[in-house]
């Protein structure tokens, strides 16, 4: 093994400018060749952020920076793990760690919570099977040695034997969520979403199967998540971006039913089409990509089924749904809503969508409890003090105990404002006044 | 006229977060109305550095995002001619002069430097009919004013009668640029591409129908220059970047060769098929956009001209050209190396590209010449001194001087790796030497 | 009155380079003689964090700096206000405001705080003492108008009769503070302190004799409390600079001593006599800074008096005192402590200090309530909806509501540690044990 | 010896927070000792760009910043060396370059380059002394290794055995000219003095006795060197910090003449007297600092030399000496002005100094040639191709050829303006019209 690793060894690092790690580092020949295989490249051709672009112009940094960027934090970490000598940290497993890092979202679709929602898909399976079946990527790890697509799908599921191997890539603060966070701030230019990375990487430790943090970096970790905080509220759940991912979901969910209807389509491309008809294969899944899904909606544009012919010039054009906010749900308000859509000959599926920002699978910080779905959450950021003792973060620090599961959002209703303002006078009163309709 | 600007106000002006300006503002309707037409919107789907993502990973940004920051750039100098009430800016020019500046991309299409060498076209011609015919754009404009298609139409084909509104966005020191060496050195990570543009607005000056720059802000205008250089060769000129531009060029110079010869294609879209037949309307135009361009090329992987399926996967999967640099042109060679593929069965005219970076219609900095082909270079950069004589830079500034024009550049020959080292033991050694192989 | 105003411009603006706000942009005569005067320019010789420096070494700025930094963002209010033509904000009240915000400093000495604490004074006595008494600032702004001496005064005072300029300069975020975060942020190099100030400023709002927030902006006031919040946990309470401010009032407090007691200096210089003395007159305290005092400490450090030559050698060499912290207070313990120093021949009230760092006049945010002082605290942060109804914000936004009024600071004991450590064989173990001496 | 080494390590790295480096990083004993002798904490006390803060009011960092700075490039440079296992740099060399690095500005006094014109000394002879004889440092360093005062003394003297070790601290790109043009273009605010130090340090190799350049890394060079030539123009030679240092040098001209005329001084603090008098030993010299020079200059304020008295108040008050500009030299024109300077009762020796920033002793860039004074200037900049030949950088860079040794400086004149002007009416007309008096 240790000849391999020798041979593993890049002649001369290669570099990546990166603008928000300044510079990406690759020493082995091993993450070389994962880059250079085609199911990496194609994450040039999936944007990070999904629609974030349409609020924030800059975002349209793809899964593929990304992904260095969670390599790269990762790559710095275990340096640093190396260089202090910490003797809970499993040398042999750095390999794992940095191609788990570096192929953590391979499996991402495009729109991927678009389409995962619609057709019952999960990106994670994804991720398993172009590790595991037959792919570039499985190709170049399998030479490299036969145990490693299996043991980095361990780490990807979070069944790995080695548990910190898992928390580098996957707890409340691993390299997947520093990366994120401070590359979408760049992009999108919000700099709410800037901590102190340097000092972060500073003071983690490995510890007993686990990444805890050093007593004395506290404040870090309290920067760290109200960066997270601010980052949910002003970026991630942006009304308009919502908006932008439902005309998404509509579309595909349109789709899906007249396809299962038996609608001919003017145009069907092949992935699509198997993603429609449920029997996309893994060649299929790789083949669908953002330039796929917008020339498909291009096409769809000119579709005779006027439901899905609008929502596709809406998201192209970007005419999207307007939006009111109301404080507490109100179902009776609601379907009286539905009903007055379907009198004046509007679609009640398509054309009200109620969203609550919360229904997102994740929070700003939560301490180790199960999601509703009983789904297990991220483990919680412990801290070390000097004498070796652990105690949860939120128990120290009073500002992160009041982020804790904070749940206060809004309901917003999402409407196509003309054509509801072209029927405005069929409308009763309180709907009129609830559109802001004179 | 005093009415209607006074209605062209927005209540409240509209902000988008820019990485690069912090903010940008929006203050007019016609310029809100502008931005949401559908022509604009299609300029998110058109990266500004075309193919530069494969060379720096982050530099992923639209034309969309450009276009509005040159239209921010243009409005604060004009903010600022308006506050120090300079008498030589034509204040009634104001919103002509914000509509060319945000339009000024709009005729461009996806990797224009390919398409437009390859099928003679030209972006500026393309503007100009989106602006003349029958387009939102040229609806919002024409409500606005009549007038307003022709007159911004003229300020990009530089003929308008205020010569100083040309000026803003086309000199060789206006907004377009201004803009886009900060954007794309946000982009890339490159810090060589930043200046003081604050410093910089603060020189300009109207001056009978020019921009011109105080005598006190010399240096600042250097340091202009100097990221200019930087950028060219760290950027723009950078070898991959290259090679990915030349097997662009080739994939549409296959197509449009197979489609004259009466190859059938097993897929070929719409605007694609216009545009290779050279019949394509400004429809067919708009819809060519790069997820349009990139799903083809992911078609194409499958036809069966191998060349042409060749070059596809190549670009989709980031497999370019090699490259080997050479201080001096020798055509003698090159015609030994195009004979030698001939004859082991490669492609002369699509396995071997010789290119040498200053073809390319710009230079760092010439004051005031004509090109070769005897277009009008841009207008140089003017001192304007304390008792109002000018002066051209270049004359003032040693290290201006010593940028102006330089030529030094190297041959860069490309070629396909793989077929050429397979049949290496068939090369002539001074050819096996050139390429390094063993 | 409007010619005075025409007359006050500067012909060409005065720009200051900055590197928190880029430029500092001066466009009246007044402002610009009031900088150049000696009282002004004597900011230059006083740090704005007084011994920060000797924690954070970046953090040399001076208060100058800062002065000219409220400056701006109090004219960048203005303007912003004068652009939209919000009618609760008075014109003519602006020049008033920008002197406020100039000189509102004026008044302070070098090491502020250790000096008023030891001679019962206050910087802001001082500050309308230089307004009005005999001072080239008082020349300055009596020739442009008789009134403005005490009209400045009285904006500081925190009784001018238009509450609105108070509230640019003395508020829970006023030009002052936002100047500060920033400008500290940036010379400790800390990144926590940073905030979107462009942001902030633009939803400011004069209203009914207040500023205010619009309501669209909740989350920027959330990140600018969370800057100012890392900023004191990190930055102000730092025990080494508390260690060294403690010094510092130390130094002071025993030469106030030696003074009283007729001790003999051997050097003294006239304006330090003075303010032992407590004679100091207008002349003699603008004559202090910190040359001044840094020069005297160097002095002292060859008095016969052990513990004021000890001292001053500590500041100067920075041997500052060393510390244990404590989450109680345990006033039996301390008193054993004191007695022991007694015992072995040291300085209980020069040995032993216990820091609470909530002493200090300041806390993060508080909406409104009255210190134990009875002082009045600085008006809250009130957020205006859209249909005009203010509301405190920590009453809308759980993560301030989470920080206002935090107070579970924990007890620093300073003390000099080497003549403890070599009489430690003479204290009783739990005192040993306390200061870890084996 | 490599028990010592394992014994210099700290048990745990200490970090300063640091605006420029983000962090420096202690890990030696012997380092973090030489930090906390009192002639290292002396350097808080002086400015480390003298009088420009005058100009750029952020230029108020000190030499103990720059000395950290310059300590942790180096030691970024080593460790690359280190990892990359180049053979060419001698690893025992470590920490004697460590210390050259931190101790190389030990000897600079408060405004060093008008003390060193008036006075005849040389810092660097200051620091050899301080290295060499009775001071915290020099026992800090023989405790280490008895040879340790002699080495480092030789580095800075650059007649140390090993050459290498020179080079780092001083040549044409050294870790002093690194730290210096970024940390002073941190703290003006200018930003042209930025460049990519990560890139530089990346492309850095020892070759046989000498740091050079990769040369891929030649642009990096390019956009340092550039760096250089815009902050020597825009900062270091600005006309308004050289009015300062004017005044500054003519303070001590006086204070020197009178005394060595018998002038009875009121105030005349000791180590201000041994300067004087030619008599400063190594105590009197520590004692020297920004403070007490600025004390001194405060009380001169009130000596009875009218010279003298006015110099310091122009100091302290900031009432500098203005300037005009000339193309060429003109002697006459220079001794007609003393003329009448002289006839109209003013000192032609002090209210008239002729500058040419060239005097200064550097230039941009120079490769290899001595200066005037047969001085041996800093090594030039080498780039090491492939096939490890070497090459002088302006031999291959067109940019760097033209700014290599640029000397078209002005000359400025700078005088008093009131005096002047007050007896403009006696002054013949040509000289009326210089000075702009009407």
């Amino acid at each position: 093994m240790s000849t391999r690793n020798r041979e593993g060894r890049l002649a001369e690092e290669k570099v990546f400018k990166d603008p928000v790690h300044k510079y990406i580092y690759v020493q082995d020949h091993l993450i070389w060749n994962l880059i250079n295989t085609k199911e990496f490249q194609r994450l040039r051709r999936i944007r990070q952020l999904g629609t974030s672009y349409l609020t924030f112009h800059g975002a349209e940094h793809s899964r593929f920076s990304h992904s260095l960027g969670v390599y790269e934090i990762t790559r710095k970490i275990i340096s640093q793990f190396e260089r202090s000598g910490y003797s809970d940290w499993p040398k042999e497993e750095k390999l794992v760690a940095l191609c788990s890092a570096l192929l953590h979202d391979i499996g991402h679709g495009p729109f991927s919570h678009s389409i995962e929602d619609v057709f019952d898909t999960q990106h994670e399976e994804w991720t398993c099977r172009i590790l595991l079946e037959n792919t570039e990527i499985n190709a170049v790890l399998r030479e490299f040695d036969p145990t490693y697509p299996e043991r980095i799908s361990a780490v990807i599921c979070k069944t790995y034997r080695q548990p910190i191997v898992v928390s580098l890539v996957s707890s409340q603060m691993d390299a997947d969520r520093m990366d994120y966070l401070l590359r979408d701030a760049y992009y999108t230019g919000v700099n709410y979403g800037t901590f102190d990375l340097e000092r972060i990487l500073r003071v983690l430790r490995p510890h007993q199967g686990r990444i805890v943090v050093k007593e004395s970096g506290m404040h870090a970790v309290e920067d760290y998540l109200m960066s997270r905080y601010q980052m949910y509220w002003q970026v991630y759940f942006h009304p308009v971006t919502r908006s932008s991912e439902i005309i998404l979901r509509q579309i595909f969910r349109r789709a899906k039913e007249l396809y299962g209807g038996g609608y001919k389509f003017c145009s069907l491309m092949e992935p699509i089409k198997k993603l429609l008809a449920g029997t996309i294969d893994i060649e299929g899944y790789l083949e669908l990509d953002e330039a796929l899904a917008q020339t498909a909606f291009a096409q769809w544009q000119n579709e005779l089924d006027p439901v899905l012919s609008d929502l596709c010039r809406r998201f192209l054009d970007r005419k999207l749904y307007k939006y009111v906010t109301m404080d507490a749900p109100d179902e009776k308000l609601w379907q009286q809503i539905r009903d007055c859509l379907q009198e004046i000959g509007l679609h009640p599926d398509y054309h009200l969508e109620i969203d609550f920002p919360y229904d997102m699978p994740y929070d700003v910080y939560r301490p180790g409890s199960t999601t509703v779905a009983g789904k297990e959450e991220k483990p919680p950021i412990l801290l070390l003090s000097r004498d070796e003792r652990l105690s949860e973060i939120s128990s120290r620090s009073d500002i992160i105990q009041s982020i804790t599961g904070i749940r206060q959002g809004k309901y917003h209703l999402y409407y196509p404002e003309e054509p509801l303002r072209e029927s405005a006078h069929r409308l009763p009163a309180n709907i009129r006044e609830l559109f802001a309709f004179m």
